[in-house]
């Protein structure tokens, strides 16, 4: 037995599974948090517990929440008229951070991957258009990744949605915002180029 | 109120304060935590809520161990011939991985730093002088820091350690095995010229 205690090495082989953590920086994070036992280690653990426990997916959205449905979905200011789809709960995060959104979200939770057994079932594409029907929402906000699922699963979607009569759209593509061309890839400088607008 | 929950930024803002994550790979990480809430965010908050309790310092050597004494002090194929003194549990992890050290330790848990009030007293100096000289070790092996701050920690343990009439010595410093000349600093040539052996 060398060093840390089994208890210690459990620890770090846990810590070393979040993303961004390799075996080595997961042990310089767990002795940082042995140092800070009662500072740092047992709030965190606590706060990592409750959130463990108490966060599920809102109802309406699929948005993590600690109630039955998020508070986008509570927000009585938001509409209804505009529902931003998002794969994952991450891009929702990032659509909030902009903060130019006001309607409301749909969490796929990933993308269409027939090999992967992820059909429109387990993205809750029927819960969507149930929404859109109900609700009487114009607009659908296709906020997929641009990669060959993101898109695809963006044409199922719309597919999926011709029935109800709304109006369908994704996010525009183009050069980012203090981006320069010098470090751009060919694929987004070409659909720059081809979605100019006049100036 | 923008995407995630009061709660959940509070674990972010948590995690945030580990090493190797800042507040965007903290975030990364907690959503992945919530992905896999039973899987991996709830053992993970048991292992660090337990070690959090468990965890406190050997009463000997100052090793993490979550009994009174740890595994290295009580072994009794490990011999009191040799204390090494680290400065912290890191580098006794670090030692300890080398595999070749059958000693004992001494764990400072700093350096001498009379401006933020670190004296031979928090570093647990006149403890190593009685064990010294209670177990009648034969050999302190000062394997600190080749910084300023931990020389001048070494030179002054070695001072304390003269009237129990052990012998004192520090690692070798010198060129890592599989290091070339070329990617080292002109210190660690200079100390590795300066140390050469016949061969």
């Amino acid at each position: 037995m060398s060093g840390p205690q089994s208890d210690i090495e459990a620890l770090i082989g846990l810590m070393a599974r979040l993303p961004g953590l390799g075996p080595r920086s997961a042990r310089r994070a767990v002795l940082h948090l042995l140092r800070k036992r009662s500072l740092l280690m047992a709030p965190l653990a606590d706060a990592m517990a409750r959130a463990a426990r108490d966060t599920r997916n809102c109802g309406i959205c699929g948005n993590l929440t600690s109630g039955d449905f998020c508070a986008i979905c509570q927000d009585p200011a938001r509409s209804d008229r505009e529902i931003c789809v998002v794969e994952d709960v991450a891009d929702l995060w990032a659509m909030e951070a902009a903060g130019i959104f006001r309607g409301r979200y749909h969490v796929l939770g990933g993308r269409l991957s027939p090999l992967d057994g992820i059909g429109p079932e387990e993205l809750r594409v029927p819960d969507l258009v149930r929404r859109v029907s109900t609700k009487g929402s114009d607009e659908v906000i296709l906020a997929l990744s641009t990669t060959v699922d993101g898109q695809s699963t963006a044409h199922y979607i719309a597919d999926a949605l011709t029935g109800t009569g709304v109006k369908t759209s994704t996010l525009a593509q183009g050069v980012p915002v203090g981006g320069e061309l010098d470090y751009l890839d060919e694929g987004t400088i070409s659909a720059a180029l081809r979605a100019r607008r006049s100036f």
